[in-house]
């Protein structure tokens, strides 16, 4: 059987884990319950999911809902993308003809402004009219910047009238975000009565990492039912820890209680399962996505003995933001490896659908290093080779694909990320009613 | 601008014609104007049509609703498919969780069989349960069939309770026709309170190609205005004819004048356009898709002086129902070649969405015959090969993506099944009005 998310190549060539055939041969039942998830807590409009493939594990370790490779995806896959992005409108808006995307302030990163110009495609090849609405106090007039692929992108400043925003006389009824929030909740957007996809609670200002990987560890657990596996399997053990602040030492021995805590029962769960490894753990901030504030620790007291540069880094967080709650998670070893460097695979989904991948390979880092840092490139992912070939195309049945672990447990880490979204809709209702009553 | 439709490769290897970069030149605007149009008039489960490209001109043949050749698509556009199958089941009916397919009667054509099994895999990826219920009176218990491709497909007997029919324990909410139903309207399938795709009008029992292409005449005029080109360059001249009956030679005047009519239009627009090449008439029954019953003319003379061999094989259609009104259309020359063979594009589309196509090849046939004949084969179509290697990713954008134009021609069809379709429902709920104030 065919699967349902693309036949993607990937970077691991040998023969398909258990896990990962165990997940292939129970695809129908598989595909039939991320349906009924979706349908009782719809998706989000788009995310992508950091994995790392241990072999014996598959579990995502970072889940971001403004995703910002779409340049990354391999150009073959876009129909897919383009398909499920007509059908994310339609759920979040079904009544708009336009959308309005609001970007990340970078105006000079010329990876981020391919990756914006190529969501501008998908969503405009969706049939929808689609400008780009930026909140950056830089962009006070009409920009039009011209970029490495030749493409010119049109970036305008964002203006509010009553209660929507837009750009010049566009005020569409889908606004999507594609900007985290790291700089805080923009006051322009709050109590827009457009539909902002995903809703302003979902950026870092307020969202915690914890948060996602304690609904993701409920949604493995589901899961794990209804296949039968130990949920550790596809989980992270996860713990919050803090407040601390690196810069003056406090609250460091709380966090090496919690590096150690997971180290251990990291290390009960190698035995049971027979893991001839050596746990680590990686702490990072519990909100932002700045690459630097991670560390990759295999023993409580490197936590005690960090010098003065590595807490300065650590105290270091996008846009100034002062990174207080740590995520204690545990590490997982990534046994891929392109050209020899370590890789990792990144799932893109928008709507409930998988719409493509790429590696993240680092020539420099190690198997328990944090990948996500300067140096890193991006490998795009195209259909196997071997289904290219039309002569080739009855045995495509016994191709394993690997690439269907990846977007399964990926499509997990969705879920929670839904989850996560509707947590945010009932609380923001009740805080409506809570006002309504004291109005009252 | 990558495009919405699959960049897959198509027969013609030189520059685009004028039409085809028209078309890919106006993408935004013309899925802008497709989402809208199915919005209006929701497409059907699932069609597929026949296209003729003459390089001056690009027009539906043939608009089929019961597509049975989903085992010719390329095994990588699958996911495109999927997804479009879980739009499409959602749109129809969004509470079920089950499909049952009625398919053709056929139990020993192991190419329909393969077709089957190819859109019960898809429908099942799609998160349904699916099983095939046949009305074929021989299946009178569960049968399975060992295929060519190694698959093994299960067949079961369809049985009616009340006003539901299903197999086994399972009456799902939605039943899926991949049943033309030629021989007439099935019984058992008389006002059942599921969903039924399509309606059972739809079928050969009752359609007429004719409806479809007038509807298709309204649609292309629209779309010619979209994008400001004569409305002939995407739409073949279709005239209703009849009641012929070719063995006792009645109303073979009635078929001479036509045919005359649709040659002499042809040439009045080959010389608005400069077309220097030789009109000719396709003749086929209005109803049913029987491919033997099809004549290519040059002159209404050959229509008076047919011999009884062809007035026989004009006579004989499908399931022993007799052909009567024919539909007279002006042929449109095939420039495409395969291998040296003539060839022409099929387009599949599920839901709203372009999910493949393959060519239909003759070894045997020239440019103005029909290729739905014994002897075709057919040729999948893949992505384009230059797409498929990572380096040349760059340049994909450069690359004209000729099926791009055959996405949109065949998408226009789609519209005029949908209209068709909604005609189909008004006039059964008017029908059922009718009832009820008889009753009254």
């Amino acid at each position: 059987m065919n699967s349902q998310v693309p036949h993607l190549q990937t970077a691991l060539s040998g023969p398909l884990y258990k896990l990962e055939s165990l997940l292939l041969s129970h695809q129908a039942d598989i595909e039939c319950w991320f349906r009924k998830q979706f349908k009782k807590t719809p998706a989000p409009f788009y995310a992508s999911v950091d994995l790392r493939n241990a072999g014996y594990k598959l579990a995502p370790v970072d889940t971001n809902l403004f995703p910002a490779g779409f340049n990354n995806l391999h150009p073959d896959l876009k129909p897919l993308a383009i398909q499920a992005a007509q059908s994310a409108v339609t759920q979040a808006c079904p009544i708009t003809d336009g959308v309005l995307i609001i970007p990340e302030n970078h105006t000079r990163n010329t990876f981020y402004l391919e990756n914006l110009c190529t969501l501008q495609e998908i969503v405009t090849l969706a049939g929808y009219e689609v400008h780009i609405g930026s909140i950056n106090p830089e962009i006070t007039e009409t920009t039009k910047i011209e970029l490495p692929s030749g493409k010119v992108l049109t970036i305008k400043p964002i203006k509010r009238q009553g209660e929507r925003v837009g750009v010049d006389d566009f005020f569409p009824c889908a606004v999507l975000l594609n900007n985290d929030l790291s700089a805080g909740r923009p006051a322009i957007l709050e109590d827009i009565d457009q539909t902002l996809l995903p809703p302003l609670d979902l950026g870092w200002a307020n969202r915690y990492k914890t948060h996602h990987f304690t609904h993701y560890q409920n949604v493995a657990e589901e899961f794990a039912e209804l296949i039968d596996i130990d949920p550790w399997l596809i989980s992270p053990l996860s713990l919050q820890c803090g407040p601390i602040n690196f810069k003056e030492r406090t609250g460091l021995e709380n966090l090496a209680k919690a590096v150690n805590q997971v180290l251990e029962t990291t290390q009960k769960h190698y035995d049971q399962h027979d893991i001839n490894c050596k746990p680590f753990a990686i702490v990072k901030s519990d909100s932002g996505t700045y690459g630097m504030a991670i560390m990759s620790v295999k023993d409580s007291e490197d936590i005690l003995n960090l010098n003065r540069k590595q807490r300065n880094k650590m105290a270091s967080a996008k846009e100034g933001l002062v990174s207080e709650k740590m995520l204690v998670q545990e590490g997982v070893y990534t046994h891929e490896t392109w050209e020899g460097a370590v890789a990792e695979p990144v799932v893109y989904m928008i709507h409930n659908q998988v719409v493509g991948g790429f590696y993240r390979v680092h020539t420099g880092k190690t198997a328990t290093d944090n990948l996500n840092s300067p140096g890193m490139h991006f490998e795009p992912l195209s259909f196997e080779g071997s289904l290219v070939s039309p002569d080739q195309s009855k045995d495509c049945d016994a191709t394993p694909n690997r690439f269907y672990a990846y977007g399964v447990v990926a499509r997990l880490a969705l879920i929670a990320a839904a989850r996560e979204i509707a947590d945010a809709k009932q609380n923001n209702a009740q805080n409506h009613i809570e006002d309504t009553s004291l109005e009252a």
